[in-house]
């Protein structure tokens, strides 16, 4: 028999055996030193205590509850103790990063007092009706309002694309409808594209639960902040290395915050990308009717329609909360042509169910098409006024915005504000002053993950014409301390 | 220097230098050999090809989207595809399934005509208290609607208890609430407790997302359904050595389907049993005013109460599916005195928020306390009626039922009609032939992990004493198969 040791190749001759031998020996040797170290170690630390009130909770619960939130979050917790009030609390905290439209609550007032119990309660026996009401309905969506959304969103999304009921799935908002989604085309760890500047609420919908990751494609304040297939490739190619699975690109078109919207080729561009990364595409298009030229808008649906591209990979995240300013209604759609994700979001739907009196009211709100048309065309005047009025006053304050079509913020550059523009602290610091000097309530660009420091959402919605001087005046203050401290 | 070999201590002298290298070398040889094979078999492996039908979905959604669904969602599918209408379809399905309750709708309905619109709408100008509805609300429910649920709560829980609004989290229906407690509580892979017979949802609300797994522990119709404490110790114990780390139990009490009670003694024990073992306790007590002797029920947060217990590991959800009838309305209740499960809650309910105008026709229903008073008389007077019909017409069949206090549904012991009874197949064989030959959907035990078969659950709550011999006959149909076939 020959005997045969590890390292018998590398030391050739008699040694061979015996330096083959003590080698391994000696490593042997030392494993065994070190694990018998590393046990004694683990033995002599401290087990894992209970927290000190008792009882474990999970490890989502304490990272959840600890208060380390972003800018965006601490902002609204501020005006949240001390809202501003035109006659009550005139310098209480003015929110202007809230991503919503109170421009034509009045015709929703309206609209809703005229028409609620009649949507509702009908013109008939109630005691027949209720039973539509109180009792069980399917998790995701009556199939009238299924219906009443599809015509509805079909307009928004410029009259060109024909959408199927059955393809939808409602949710108690946009936000679970984006989770629901994370849940389907990911598994944890799997990681989304997300292009910069974006929603800083993705964060939380993506991440928190689905424990997917977003892996930022910066886009750059002189391309307009448009985003651009050579950097996707790039983040794409990275992820390859870092061996994360890359299984979609989610984005908002129209861009939220910054307002700006994919092209019919960008769009043409990312449905080639995705097919040949083979990942999926969410689109959130919750903006889709807030444009100030509604022509420019393109929704992807029309663009997969229209190419007869592959539909089974691209899933349309809707709402009302934007476009009909219906943010307290809560309601979310899921649009997808891809049947197991439809399944499998129905199923998960039972977490996110609307509510039956809201989702009565929807279907006779939506299908009042002559109060639909005048809604859009009021809302869309007055959110181009107000939005120059603003815009005119920052400019005033020699603060310009990106040049944009769509949605409810200003995206002021304000470069010029900061000592330094190669870090956040500097953009941090100065959004502390306009909370605390100013009183303003704005966005910082890194809470929305913006690559270039200075930039900051004002959300001008929310607004009348005659808040706007107030808050130029409580910017100006800002503006002049920054000028006199250089 | 001294040869230091892994084994010399076995193999004294100086043939313990010799063996004491050769073994280890041996074993290196071996495992060389070992992970090389390893690798070539890996190698060798097809790389997992992507689905047939193009791009990969996760692992959730592609389990979900199958149809492997328990005879719980079977039936209700069945009856959704062939609904029973007295006048349209009389031959349709009866669906006998469902845990709500229609028996006061015409109650809600009166009560709903007459004061919707007061409710939302208001008496005033409407477009000055429209922000309070259209807009951004807090995703944890609006302060009115808690205080109002609070008062209602207690009431429902026999009034000894104090319930404090800031410990409530709302949510869309209490099984969201499930959900977000099972996050907050367990990581993935631990696991709850939970007495059977349990509600088939669950399984759902429980494992699907937060992935927590249910030990099941066994209650015996000869105890009339009852847990013990002994069988509590054995399942932990049993997952103690199955290395799976227990965080909690969960359960209904009433029960949910068979609809017995806890006593008070019962959840004192459960209380001292969970802070011995340091987990939570998740009750749910949805059922909590569906009681006919309204005194014989005990809540929970009485047992704190009044015996000084330790809050913090005690967590309870609500909804007004049940006792108000209102499953449409989606409006479930966290409630829970641990901060950070609170907190983390809140921070969850981003993802099943409540809608607006849902909330303020609630927050006017709730104060209603001369309607709900009413409301409550008639619905348990209407149940127990009812109730007794059914029990009466089975009774006429041979068939008794568990005696219990609360619920919508009998427990209804069909053993006599199996051919065997130690296996669930001869409990589904009959469970079809409800289905196929009496067009009946009632819920098998083993649905809800019963561990005896041949237990049915039937739900009287959405009959009308009309309906009951319509049931009765159709039952007796089944009764004739079986003993004619023994």
């Amino acid at each position: 028999m020959r005997l045969v040791v590890p390292l018998q190749g590398v030391f050739r001759g008699r040694g061979g055996i015996l330096l083959g031998s003590l080698i391994p020996c000696a490593l042997f040797y030392f494993l065994q030193l070190y694990l018998k170290r590393q046990h004694s170690d683990e033995s002599s630390r401290v087990p894992p205590s209970p927290p000190p009130f008792g009882v474990e909770v999970s490890s989502l619960a304490n990272s959840l509850a600890k208060s380390d939130e972003s800018p965006y979050d601490i902002g609204l917790d501020r005006v949240a103790r001390d809202s501003y009030d035109r006659i009550n609390n005139p310098n209480g905290m003015i929110d202007l990063s809230s991503s919503e439209s109170k421009l034509c609550l009045d015709l929703i007032a309206k609209w809703v007092s005229e028409n609620m119990k009649k949507s509702i309660v009908g013109d008939d026996d109630f005691t027949l009706s209720v039973n539509g009401i109180a009792t069980f309905q399917p998790f995701d969506g009556l199939q009238e309002l299924k219906m009443a959304i599809s015509s509805f969103m079909s307009e928004v999304m410029g009259g060109m694309v024909k959408l199927d009921p059955s393809n939808m799935v409602l949710t108690s908002g946009a936000t679970p409808a984006t989770e629901i989604l994370s849940f389907c085309l990911a598994n944890q760890g799997d990681a989304f594209l997300v292009p910069t500047p974006y929603y800083p609420g993705f964060d939380k919908d993506v991440k928190w639960r689905a424990k997917v990751n977003l892996i930022p494609v910066h886009c750059q304040s002189k391309d307009n902040f448009a985003l651009s297939i050579t950097n996707l490739e790039k983040a794409f190619s990275q992820a390859e290395k870092d061996q994360v699975k890359v299984r979609g690109i989610v984005f908002s078109n129209p861009a939220n915050p910054v307002g700006n919207l994919l092209t019919r080729d960008m769009l043409k561009r990312l449905v080639h990308f995705a097919e040949k990364k083979n990942i999926h595409i969410i689109a959130d298009e919750v903006l889709a009717r807030s444009v100030y030229e509604s022509d420019k808008f393109v929704s992807i649906a029309e663009v997969l329609d229209s190419e007869g591209l592959n539909k089974n990979q691209v899933h349309i995240i809707y709402g009302l909360s934007k476009d009909l300013s219906l943010a307290g209604f809560r309601v979310g759609v899921i649009y997808s042509s891809n049947n197991t994700v439809v399944a499998a979001a129905r199923k998960l739907s039972r977490f996110s169910p609307l509510s039956a009196p809201t989702q009565r009211l929807l279907i006779s709100m939506l299908s009042d098409r002559k109060f639909i048309q005048e809604y859009f065309e009021s809302n869309q005047k007055r959110m181009r006024q107000v939005r120059h009025e603003l815009e005119t006053g920052l400019s005033s304050l020699g603060i310009k915005c990106a040049k944009i079509n769509a949605g409810f913020y200003c995206w002021a550059d304000m470069r010029g504000l900061l000592r330094r523009t190669h870090s956040e602290e500097p953009e941090l610091e100065l959004w502390n002053k306009f909370i605390d000097v100013s009183k303003i309530n704005i966005i910082p660009g890194s809470a929305c993950h913006c690559h270039e420091p200075g930039w900051f959402g004002i959300c001008f919605s929310a607004l009348t014409s005659e808040n706007i001087p107030v808050i130029i005046e409580r910017i100006k203050k800002v503006v002049e301390t920054c000028k006199s401290s250089f």
